[in-house]
């Protein structure tokens, strides 16, 4: 039976239209609404709500579900219509009245506004971690092959010299930046909304700052109907943190896809890792890195949807909300499993070495004769001119020799430039905090 | 006659097509441009590819351009391409040969980049200016209206008692988080691209460092051809950044114009700030609240905007780039106008007092009462059902006392709290170090 | 054992990555493959590429497997890749090598090609029928109610008068102009693609004419690179279409859930239909009307997101459309559902009658007076005038009558025009050839 | 002095910020406001609510006015509100009294409604003839290069034999199925707006019928609340026609810039219509297919913005509507721009012959290959498994004879068929009618 069910029956044909999936995503939502309640009766009990006796009840079954829920022993019944009525009916069942008392003080919206910042913060914590590993691989790579030369392309057409090297060290610096963008969502899932109750607070003299320490969130989300309008804005955020990543991986595997393409050539991968035929040998498909490409985009296109979902709804919670669950909580997996198996792919890449033996690529080094023999005193435009007059004659032999010293360039990644900030903006998180926190909690 | 054009006459018809409106948008990058030169010839010095002469008779004349620019007499003549071979060009006939200099070591690729960059975050901070300015007022007004209540409001159904406190305080604590998204914005662009040439580096022995400091930039982006995928991703980050604020904005916006509606009529605005009609005095039709909302839903659609023009591309420099000026430019005026229209809107608001005299909201303060029996120690259970029986039999009388203390409820705003948050964020921008490096430069 | 695979075993962890969601998905799919199936093999016949007596037995068992279909008996099995291997396999399994001919003058792309366009047919008409219910409910109530007089908004203020007749009967012919849409996206839809083998057509001496035909497919996708370019492309014209239901039934879910407000009160729902609590007896969430306009909103957003999936990818087919399945699928049950639910709602609703003699709604007739003057020959400016000059002193006496005649006002509504429009839009997308086409494939 | 303006000044910030671009954009709308006032003022004759005499006067002098705006002599002066107000101060001015009598039995609601429809009819006409200028120029290209092979790709890897005639072909049949779309945008468009006053109706009995058929409309929006509610919604629908033909454009766009590279190497452009370098001589920027895939995504982006700008705003006029005028109007130049330079780049493309000469594109024929064995009658999987033994030992020859006859093929490109096509959509549309009462209206 449903929490605000009284003396009628509802329908059940609109019963099934307003349930929805919901049973399905509450399940990712578990193991937060158990930290939840666990920090939240703990509080109960320090403002005289909760005896001791029923807060150690509490807490011993709240840790017994908990484990049931990470040993995947947990679901939440038909008749039972969501994560939140689920975890209290297993408890009523087992201790009793006191298993009811974990409502007080709380209402379904600010319990699910809770559970959905502590699955984020787990969530976010899982992306950066495979974010980790895909950009330590990138680095990796692009230190092995530093010294080996790619054409470089503006507008597409042959330009200059590049390196694996630089092509390697651009995606993993790209993640750099988007790390900012997740940071930004961490520090907006990592304040508390608990005590906001329907989103205008409560007459129970509740002690916020508690349960902000007990679940080891930085700050509160204080005033309470900014913490319900949270709803939402949290979401898209943390999707357009998410879509700075896809966006890094979307365009890593549109350069593969044409870089194994034969016209260009310059990278491949085992047979077993791409589709073929028997008779096209010369064809692999490079499917996977096309669905990364293609999942990474609908991931880009996930912040706007939020936005349709939710724009010009009056302060105050709507249901609609209730439906920004289905897109979102599948595209955690989604990311995560795209910066595993990027990671995975590129563990097994083959570079062509020689690429620029083609004479194809000659022109690519007339920019590095004018500037040498600037530095060497002549003029630019007379360097310029006298290349092309050159080069129009059929005169132009290039020396294939690159010799770039600068910051970032092909004789200087600077990859320990890269690996420093990337650690900086990690640190900024402060992941060992909220760890530390929750196993407080569950001890 | 533009840098790249040799012997070869282009077509008009492709040349105005491909030159669009970037004359008028230019306009804005001027003294970043100037700014990006005069650290540029810096450096050149310091690396012996500029004689201290030339260095002094650029330096002098770059700063009189700076100061036309900001005399607002500066223009890009039609026979000029782009803002950088403007300046190169009055350089050039003001001080001769030493004017045609600027541009060694640089390719008009890596000068517009830095362009942006140091155009982007002048405009952050003009942005969280503005942003200040009406958090104060929203403050301010959550504090002088804590006393007056308003229905709070869930799926739209009167729900529970809210006040003008809550809810001018709600959205000022909304852009405390907007400003974590600005900030991963200003992170991103605070790095410097110069040196990186065409995306693929320079034989020059470039000194980045040097430049990077000289322009206050809190790093660099190392990477050259990162520096190059910057952009395109630097202007989709910065979007979301600006979308955040704006959505803040027209939620505001949508609850102005309920609120202002003759079934709220919570609030209102003299006059001469609404349209109104001498034969329906009740109204007044707040336009510039509509135009706030439609204006920044606008800004919403910019992120998405961006990404359609920019995924799939593969990496290196396409034209296509050259376009993400023309919605990104106006957005930043049209967001500040915003923010300054809404600011001055608010200093002219009235709020209407007793709104919850009318029995209408009296069930507004049920909850109320079941909760005051439960701290007197009745189970939840039995109040709820008692006061369900004395509001079905006509008894319930609601005592319209609001007695809420916790963190952020109406009897404890906490909007200190929320300002100390509002100014950590902005504290961890560092917009001193980069007006002082600025400073310096034009000294 | 997939199609493609020969002696090489792809890792496990890339086959789950790249079959994904595939197998969900395709079972929507198999009674179209089966009929292209059916028209496939016919058509081999005719050009002696198939024996009479293999066509007999082919044409027999997938009549077979199709009556399996529509019984909820198929399913795709794990080891099995997609539909059309599996339809593949079982007609194998039961009548031996005649079952592996089937794919003869095909490849897997214009086979799901074909199937999309067939299961997208049939979704068109779904979804019409779904609309005309809807649509027919609207002008029922639009005529039932039309003396039911409530006041119209301009920019959310109270303006002029309106009625239930114009407010339902307005968003019945909203409907109108969403059929043009779902029009043009049957039309694009209704093209036969089969023939286009991967691409690039085939050395066969296919008659596509003939399966055309048999299909009931108005019209060729003649051109076979553009055959396979439809893909990506049809499903964003299909939700474009969609998105233009989906528009017009959030709007209408925004109406209801001011209207239900108390602020408001024009209409209601029996409590059954909504949900509420006990104490606050005035409380009837509409969630039903929130989760369809949430929905719609979310459909609203998937032309964007195809298009952000599609979009710069070079011609030629490439796996990322796969994915193009995942969200478009779903929307097709979601807005069925929706439509169906509003339909089942607006049987229940209850409108408020004299809503108007509230006086906060008297100078909604300050216009009608004004004009009534016009039309006995006072000039408009000083009828305009002495009406003000009669508010401003207190005089104004509205007479609550409202005599529009003209064509789709008040007291005309022309819902037979309205009528006749749906009927008319809906005559030309030709669903019977469609039906009788197919209707003779199955015989 | 706006027509709203009674004797309050309304601050002069808020003025500018409610006019925003206003004049610049509805200084478009000029030629089609005057049409509205000729039909407006001979219905309002019709019903005795203008004299013959006034009416003479008024049709004259809006004729003239008609012509001036036609030879660019019209403008919005800085004092006057909007185009509306600017033809009305002229009449006025010019004609005394009658003048102001125009606006009798209409707001500037329906006054704009009607405005924007006859702009949008225009404006489609305007794309529709550039769209078959440009469907033109690929047929006679997909007709002169019939014969000439390149490779077909899938998954972006060389697949099987392909050829220019498809190529220009598929683009040009796209444009077919465009046109579906702009049909749909052009039957919303083509219904009469006027009429419904302020979204409400009017007590006047007004002819709706005759201003329907005297601006040349198909039918009438009826319900006066659904005339005012197309708004926003007619523009996502023209938005979403215009995306169509914008994505094909894209696509094509993204296809030349791969073919002009230099990997590929398969068509060039004449030097003046690409941008080089005289260092770099093999270096062809093709900047105006970069820009034209750059301005038609961004087309692609426009029905998500207006989607955001309009979605979940009540029925209703809103100011939030004003805005959309804003990227919708200069996208109609864009992309009327880009058709027209397309044209012009294809009437200079030179396509490279024999490029399958080279021995990479070799395996292209292996599918030819093995069906050609299946039609002299060896099993498809025998044949298959014989050439791949072929192939693994080097015993592969292709003969590069391509001999696909079906329609649509290589052989049989029915190009004939694709323009019927293009044709009998075109003539849905119906221009003639219009512009047959446009002429009248304007004799």
């Amino acid at each position: 039976m449903k929490i605000w069910q009284k003396n009628i029956d509802v329908d059940s044909f609109v019963e099934s239209f307003t349930v929805g999936n919901d049973r399905v995503m509450d399940l990712q939502l578990a193991a937060a609404d158990v930290l939840g309640s666990l920090a939240h009766t703990r509080m109960l009990n320090s403002i005289d709500l909760m005896t001791d006796e029923d807060l150690a009840l509490v807490q011993k079954e709240l840790k017994n579900i908990y484990s049931e829920i990470l040993a995947g022993d947990f679901r939440i019944e038909d008749s039972v219509e969501d994560v939140h009525s689920q975890v209290e009916m297993l408890l009523t069942q087992r201790i009793g009245e006191a298993g009811k008392k974990i409502h007080s003080g709380r209402s379904r919206n600010d319990q699910v506004l809770v559970d959905l910042k502590l699955y984020f913060r787990s969530e976010i914590q899982h992306i950066i971690h495979n974010t980790e590993a895909f950009f330590s691989e990138l680095i990796k790579l692009s230190e092995q092959y530093k010294h080996v030369l790619i054409p470089g392309y503006t507008h597409l057409q042959i330009a200059m010299p590049s390196s694996f090297g630089l092509w390697f060290g651009a995606y993993a610096e790209s993640l750099v930046d988007d790390l900012e963008m997740m940071r930004a969502a961490w520090k907006v899932c990592n304040k508390n909304p608990l005590g906001s109750a329907a989103g205008y607070g409560s007459s129970f003299p509740l002690n916020r700052s508690l349960t902000t320490q007990l679940l080891g969130f930085d700050d509160l989300n204080y005033n309470v109907v900014y913490a319900q309008m949270g709803r939402g804005k949290t979401e898209r955020i943390l999707a357009q943190g998410m879509s700075s990543i896809a966006a890094t991986l979307a365009k890593f595997a549109m350069d593969v896809c044409l870089y194994i393409n034969q016209n260009f050539g310059f990278i491949s991968f085992p047979a077993h890792l791409t589709t073929g035929s028997s008779i096209m040998p010369h064809k692999k498909n490079p499917d996977v890195f096309e669905l990364i490409r293609s999942r990474c985009n609908k991931i880009q296109a996930l912040p706007n949807e939020i936005a349709l979902m939710t724009t010009n709804l009056p302060s105050g919670y709507h249901r609609d909300l209730q439906l920004l669950k289905e897109n979102l909580f599948p595209a955690f997996k989604s990311l995560n499993e795209c910066l595993e198996i990027a990671t995975f792919m590129l563990e097994n890449i083959s570079v062509k070495e020689n690429i620029l033996d083609d004479p194809k690529y000659d022109y690519l080094f007339s920019v590095e004769v004018v500037n040498n023999e600037v530095l060497k005193g002549v003029p630019f435009r007379e360097a310029y001119r006298t290349i092309g007059i050159d080069i129009d004659e059929g005169r132009f032999k290039p020396s294939k020799e690159v010799n770039h010293t600068h910051e970032g360039s092909i004789g200087n990644l600077c990859n320990d430039q890269i690996q420093r900030m990337f650690a900086e903006v990690k640190a900024t998180f402060g992941f060992e905090k909220v760890e530390s926190a929750l196993d407080d909690l569950l001890k």
